[in-house]
């Protein structure tokens, strides 16, 4: 069973580092959003591939869920003390990362590449793609006028209301190359718990991975527990834009493509509602708090998935 | 008394540490060489200008010379376990002074208006100068052909064979802003104890700053003792350029600039032949191993300075 992976940041990294631990190398793509990379200290930093690749190399900090363990900050707090640019909290390991891309950036390798390249040195699996190797930039559409998303996450705080987004050149770009390739060859796309407007809507929202993507079976996991984010403005967010944030609005927002969905136990109660959306459900524990819960609900999704597939 | 220092690396950082312990700050500028500045992980390196600044600041490794105290290098060696250049030993603190000096040249701002935000940053009195705002890489020629600096020195270890140097622009280069207005306020040069070649060359090979120089009683103290260099491939240079390394020779490279020669107490024999030379001499303990040491040669050098100012 070949499986494909759509993720954002630390919630997509768990599942997928799930997916991994259970399924053979070869029958495991992530493709990850870069909606949020971005350039800093003149750097390109890509922080939801990063952080799946970290949390798959076993080299992330437990801790934050986003960064390297045992990370030092020696070189931000030189910067901060010269008066640069200090909001972005990048750790000197992690620095490494993104001086080693941006040079080969410069010298002209594409990012897929570049992320292969890298997974191999981390020795990671399954095969991890960006989206695209073309630079989508997500603008958040605020009270505060269009945000670049890192300006708006990090910078900002996620303060300015939201309401919209905009996935900058994504009419034009194209999937990196082997995404489209993986989706022919899939049997299951799982949608891991990421934030659907900022890190899932990117990568559906390329022209040709949508058309690809029609045809096969999806399952979605929820990322909103209980009416609440495990993490990230994901519930902040669906306030904005006038929902009531919930898994059953995470299913609506998915219904398109969805075959089934994955929700939390402790919203057993929207259950029904959520099949009028013509779906199959499984209500599971969601919460990924250990690599062992991460483990399981993988086991989880691929059991649905199967399930799916056969109907 | 307005002096002003020239310096390369660690020797002269050395000196000019010590004359900033005894001198006024606003009666010491330090002009320092960049001929060695290059461009690594996409960041622009200074190294002269750091070892003097991390020096003067008290921030510096005082085992090496060069980089900073109590630094980690784990930016380095998640760089290394990529694939990516890791021959030049770049700590994270050190990391953050290249980041934040880069994403400033790239807005446009000046070497020197950088330098001298870091320097109040870092609590430094003295100005300290880069000896111009223009990119002149000095070329080292040997026989594996025309060499960037730093290629020869770190990443080949001074192993080809030199045969002469090249200062590449520096005919058309201007000084720094800041630079002429200091010579014409000096009272005295002091050439600090650096690489004649590398170090001191390529700040004397402007032909702005030459021009002003000449007028000026200036005064040098060797970087070679008893043959030997404190560091560094200064006399493995002269060796290969066909003379006998000495504090004599070192004398001889100065020969048309000089008032006064200050050179090393185990050196006491050439002490007849320097004078030949038309300078005046002064034979003092010149191996800084201390800082204490440091304040003691920067206050014989001032001493002696005093006197040929009087001649």
């Amino acid at each position: 069973m070949k499986i494909i992976a759509l993720a954002g940041g630390v919630g997509g990294a768990k599942l997928a580092d799930g997916l991994a631990k259970i399924l053979l190398p070869e029958d495991l793509t992530i493709i990850v959003n870069t909606g949020d990379d971005f350039e800093h200290l003149g750097l390109k930093i890509c922080p939801d591939l990063d952080t799946v690749c970290y949390t798959l190399a076993g080299l992330g900090n437990p801790q934050t869920g986003w960064g390297r363990a045992d990370e030092s900050f020696n070189a931000l707090e030189n910067v901060r003390q010269l008066g640069g640019p200090d909001w972005f909290g990048v750790g000197d390991r992690d620095l490494g990362t993104h001086l080693e891309r941006t040079r080969r950036l410069r010298e002209g390798q594409p990012l897929s590449q570049i992320t292969r390249d890298f997974c191999k040195a981390w020795g990671i699996g399954p095969t991890v793609l960006p989206m695209s190797d073309d630079s989508i930039p997500t603008i958040v559409l605020s009270d505060e006028g269009e945000l670049p998303f890192q300006e708006y996450f990090v910078h900002r705080r996620c303060e300015p209301r939201v309401s919209g987004f905009r996935f900058q050149g994504v009419e034009t770009a194209a999937p990196a190359p082997g995404v489209v390739q993986a989706m022919r060859e899939a049997d299951l796309v799982v949608i891991c718990p990421s934030n659907p407007w900022v890190s899932i809507d990117p990568i559906l929202a390329l022209p040709t991975l949508k058309s690809e993507i029609e045809s096969l079976p999806m399952v979605a996991v929820s990322p909103i527990i209980g009416g609440q984010a495990v993490k990230g403005p994901v519930v902040k967010m669906y306030q904005e834009l006038g929902i009531q944030p919930s898994a059953l609005a995470v299913a609506r927002h998915y219904q398109d493509f969805l075959s089934g969905f994955v929700f939390d136990q402790v919203d057993q109660d929207l259950e029904s509602e959520i099949q009028q959306l013509n779906v199959l459900t499984l209500c599971a524990d969601t919460l990924m708090t250990s690599p062992t819960q991460r483990k399981r609900l993988a086991q989880d999704v691929l059991k649905f998935g199967t399930l799916l597939m056969e109907k």
